[in-house]
């Protein structure tokens, strides 16, 4: 059998050069269809969604039941672990394969398991239980820095010793498509003697990735980098919104707090680990060498374009704010995790872990509005007349993600935004 | 029918007056008998487990259903809201007083239903959904700011006018009586150039109380005063174990993160806010004013009486560190579940709000280590010869709290963790 990665393979499903969800990919989601039924576990291929539940009904997999499908998250399939995950993204590939007749001959199964991508509604893809937002582009960390503290002392004396991070909140990570209500918060302006409360006026995006933890750790128990990489069930495109105002006001000296928790968007689609592999590459050097706990013997970077679109009530047409790269990320997610378990902490299955806001080397690279405009001081002009700072209500943030295979792309699919007003 | 908090009830069960769990407390938690059953939801009076599950098969509650108290956790029965709290609070007291004969009069229903407290193991009460750590001790923050800063800049400019907060890690949320492993992390005391990895050599406790969110709250909205309170289902001790060195080094700008995820510890007993209502009291004068949305109309604080114990493997007795009391905290915890849910942030069933270490005025009230040892310059002498200024491999720590009522107590029996080496 062919393995599911090979740039060769084609489904008897057409699927346009520049789709996201070739066969190479075949990314997992949460959707439900106009049948009313519950929500459900599907897989995106090109314009279809390919609902598992009924395949899995149908007796079309030996080893997952249909039970662990007709959940409304992806948590029973990831906890069942790498091996179920590989077969299964085998056994799917096959179905799917233009030159294989199982499915693509069997005209009642294909009009009860392809669902138009237009009828679905997607939710979100799996039951966070922990979400913690690490902050490793140097890029980005040396930006913030150069702009609040100067070039000499813009990276703090730790940053290029771990992968620092804090925890984030759980309850409010959505799925893309959800509108973002403008938090309130305090607020205190270097200008103003005491703070006042009221709406945010230094609303922000992150443009991030985030690794979906499928596999357990154990309380106590340090990770090697081969076990952090096999707990790895995928990745999301993560839009870390932040409140800069309050978060200026609020951080020192235990981290932010309110002014992230009111909303995390990711993409409705997981890209599985697995689909990822041939786009593996090694990070920048590490200098000085890290600690013997954080060292990689194996390319743990990926080559995944990633772009920020943004678009203003009054625009007709989104403009693009951003064109960046997973790849330049300083810390790797493996490193993150091992980092994160170091200390003994217990991961579960469905922790979401945020890569921290990736910018490039170049000014175009930039991740964040903060670094965009510079805090402030050069707005991006959207179009004639529309320029920002930082997003005001009505804006639509849209971020994309793919790694580009020879003639195919292994993407996200987008993770969207629109600010609401605060009342 | 008898409020279930008067003074003058009593049940048909003896209760010792310096008992922790008299018919005026009732507090809830899961436990496991020798039957071989599965944990289940139980109440605690004098030396026995009141088996909730046993009396709901028996038709004892109208409203709540056997299921709900055959969980593992009291995450259902807090879904059901504060009038079911109440009124099953209501129940069970009647169903225990010395002149009701339901239960009293019936031998099997009693043999069934009351399991003695030295054949239980205690769970976990609740399966914890977001984990919040808040600073929100005066006392306890000013004495970290003049060991840190220096007296004159003791709190930042932030503190007086919030409860200053982070997101903790749910995950490595543990009972009382679960051992506690000293934790491994990066290590840069200020005589080395680089950092290096290895055993916490500064592992510390702290003392704080912790809320147990017992209702949920919508995504994007705010909570009065009279929202927040009705949300709280009860109160728990909470060990706040601390990595000190780790903290040092990592905690810049992102707040603590490997620090205090290693372990939580917690007592497997939640104790109702009702049960606590005739030891409310106004908390120290807040000056300046707090922002309108942080105005208490309603005294938010309670007279609870802390204290904690230690020993070290070689001593036969443990001895008293510390003495305070919940009273002294500067933020309640009303206002800092209204300061959580300001910025839109949803709150869950079962989110625990630790209170951040409670220390007193005194040198005697000292919540934490290293407040005690003053930064380790001022050991503490436990037995002759033996001193600590942060906790070693085999000390064994208690925490206990309650509430002082005439001729009886209403408290929260004792959370305790025994510190394990590294390796």
């Amino acid at each position: 059998m062919p393995h599911p990665n090979d740039p060769k393979l084609r489904s008897f499903i057409d699927v346009a050069p520049d789709s996201h969800f070739p066969i190479q990919n075949l990314p997992y989601g949460v959707f439900s269809a106009k049948d009313g039924l519950a929500p459900r576990v599907g897989v995106a291929i090109g314009d279809y969604v390919l609902d598992l539940w009924q395949l899995a009904q149908d007796c079309r997999f030996d080893v997952v039941e249909p039970a662990v499908f007709a959940a409304p998250q992806l948590n029973p399939f990831m906890a069942l672990g790498p091996k179920v995950w590989s077969s299964t993204r085998a056994r799917i590939s096959e179905l799917l394969r233009h030159d294989h007749p199982e499915l693509r001959d069997n005209e009642a199964l294909r009009k009860r398991a392809l669902v138009p991508m237009t009828d679905v509604k997607l939710h979100i893809p799996f039951a966070v239980s922990g979400y913690t937002d690490f902050y490793s582009s140097k890029e980005h960390a040396t930006n913030v820095g150069v702009m609040f503290r100067g070039k000499d002392n813009a990276l703090q004396p730790n940053w290029l010793h771990m992968p620092i991070g804090y925890n984030g909140r759980a309850s409010t990570v959505v799925v893309s498509g959800t509108p973002v209500r403008r938090p309130r918060g305090q607020l205190k302006p270097p200008t103003a003697d005491v703070p006042s409360f009221g709406p945010c006026k230094r609303l922000d995006f992150e443009l991030e990735m985030g690794v979906v933890v499928g596999q357990p750790s154990v309380m106590g128990e340090m990770l090697t980098e081969k076990q952090a990489e096999e707990m790895i069930f995928g990745f999301v495109i993560l839009n870390d919104w932040s409140a800069r105002d309050v978060q200026q006001w609020e951080y020192v000296p235990l981290g932010p707090f309110q002014a992230k928790v009111f909303a995390t968007s990711i993409s409705p689609w997981v890209v599985t680990r697995e689909a990822l592999e041939p786009f593996r590459l090694h990070g920048p050097v590490q200098d000085p060498k890290p600690l013997l706990y954080l060292q990689q013997t194996q390319p743990n970077n990926y080559d995944m374009a990633l772009e920020v679109d943004l678009r203003a009530a009054q625009m007709s047409a989104p403009k693009n704010i951003s064109r960046t790269n997973f790849k330049y990320m300083y810390w790797s997610s493996v490193q993150q995790l091992v980092h994160h378990a170091a200390c003994g902490c217990a991961m579960n299955v469905g922790d979401l872990l945020g890569s921290g806001t990736i910018s490039g080397p170049e000014k175009d690279q930039r991740g964040s509005l903060l670094e965009i405009s510079w805090n402030g001081t050069e707005p991006v002009e959207l179009v004639e007349g529309v320029k920002r700072s930082f997003l005001e209500d009505g804006d639509s943030l849209v971020m994309r993600g793919w790694c580009q295979g020879a003639g195919y792309r292994v993407g996200f699919g987008e993770v969207e935004g629109t600010i609401t007003p605060s009342e």
